[in-house]
């Protein structure tokens, strides 16, 4: 058993120099001034009509708001539907797009929103698409398979994993909310209390919405030091003031993210312009609420 | 509200000749006096070595499988991580074995093994991928994230959806088995009860892994009509005469999954042949299932 470890950890030790822990990434935090998280939902029926004339419309995209916006951010999101939608010419561009953020910009965090989950053998493989053959940081998966469904993605250092928690969608009333009989735990605390256990601070985040930060305070009660990946804020109609009042830790905690509300601002020729201006809006929100919670 | 539900009706229509209900699925069934799905978890690194010198080894080995198999399963399921872990490259292989099973042999059902599942938007976004990009007849998803996150799944015409129950691994015992405190039920029973209101008989399946045959009775209590994927048979340690003995309905409601019991039985140039030996010792024991149960 002892020497299996070792080969896993061999196997798995190739360190890239930006790979971040918790600490590094609230380092990085500070120095933007800013916990935004922008969501690469890159949809070839809504970016602005002129780029369907470049060779590849939905790299440009995203190269154009990266470009404009990279020192707003410290973590960019592509949405893995919106580039497994086009087949196998949607991988090419979110490679394109991976690799160049991890040079132009190394600095940035890199997650893959995938929501993937699976049994061990498989996850594995999920594993091996996300970390191995392109360099993500962290990717996003769904808790319902249990421990061996996630574990796997913990096998690489300073990678991380995001573990649905509690999500932003109406859906997330149908069974996230159950009540357990033996512990009085709704289900979304059962997963944070669980699955917790199976890494660290510096290698499980959370997606908690921001359409229940009401719920934020009973949360940090569970998991007072984890980075919560904050979806809704926006487009969906969560509070950022809210979401910063009820999670925010000593050392930020927080990833938020908005998407369409900053990468849709125009869908004109001055998209990467107006995109900016959005996640400056937002930006400026963040630093005061930093500024306040006296972490700058 | 009514002249949408029209629009997208329209947009999802394109049925395609082999398109499947629940009966015509049973049909399949009693041809073929199986009820095999055969798994396509088709890995670079375990494929036999003399497939590497071939411009797309993954392909070639699926059509090779299919080739010789094709006549004893009704259903084939590539588990779309093997593919991933490959990139772009690994989506073209896939897209090339969908294409393959849907010209040479039209009246297979073919599962893209995806464990998807995220908010309404996105939801839509990866059927499109499956359903419109690929011609894939249904896709695996988890139930956590709840309704809008099935539901868009089901806008297109004998396409199916199958839910995420209750699971074969190790895993499925940290969630799946919480108890409601109102109503008494299991996480999965809960699941199954809710969600069955999202759709019918003719486009919703589950998955129930076969290392829990003693759960069926139970569960076709809940779903006594549904279709049910069944993983875990072989190389898991699940054994089919339990599962259609808890399992089977009238229509047959079964299609159970082996995947490296049969496409690995040999990593020699005989693989092809050996896959054939195996598949056959499991379709005949599904015919004398079948036969037992008077289905033929």
């Amino acid at each position: 058993m002892h020497q299996f470890v070792s080969i896993l950890l061999i196997l798995h030790t190739k360190r890239n120099l930006y790979d971040m822990n918790a600490t590094q990434l609230f380092e990085e935090i500070k120095k933007k001034r800013s916990f935004l998280c922008i969501g690469l939902d890159t949809d070839i029926q809504k970016i602005p009509r002129h780029l369907l004339d470049t060779t590849d419309p939905i790299f440009t995209f995203n190269k154009e708001i990266i470009d404009y916006t990279h020192d707003l951010a410290v973590a960019y999101k592509p949405n893995l539907a919106f580039y497994e939608s086009l087949g196998a010419e949607g991988w090419v561009s979110l490679d394109k797009t991976v690799k160049y953020i991890r040079e132009k910009y190394p600095e940035l965090f890199i997650i893959a929103d995938a929501k993937r989950g699976d049994i061990g053998n498989t996850s594995s493989l999920y594993a091996r698409a996300f970390f191995d053959h392109f360099d993500f940081d962290a990717v996003t998966v769904a808790p319902y398979m249990g421990e061996d469904s996630v574990k796997p993605f913990m096998t690489y250092l300073d990678k991380w994993v995001i573990i649905l928690a509690l999500t932003s969608n109406k859906g997330a009333f149908d069974f996230q909310f159950l009540k357990d009989e033996k512990s009085g735990d709704l289900l979304f605390e059962s997963v944070l209390k669980t699955s917790q256990k199976w890494g660290t601070t510096d290698n499980i985040m959370y997606v908690v919405g921001a359409t229940k930060a009401e719920k934020l305070e009973e949360i940090r009660q569970i998991v007072p030091d984890h980075f919560l990946l904050v979806p809704g804020v926006g487009a969906q109609g969560g509070s950022l003031q809210e979401v910063a009042k009820y999670g925010m830790t000593d050392q930020c905690g927080l990833l938020v993210n908005s998407s369409r509300a900053i990468i849709y601002a125009s869908d004109d020729e001055d998209f990467a312009e107006k995109a900016r201006l959005e996640a400056e809006n937002v930006q400026v929100e963040m630093e005061e609420l930093l500024l306040e919670a006296e972490l700058l």
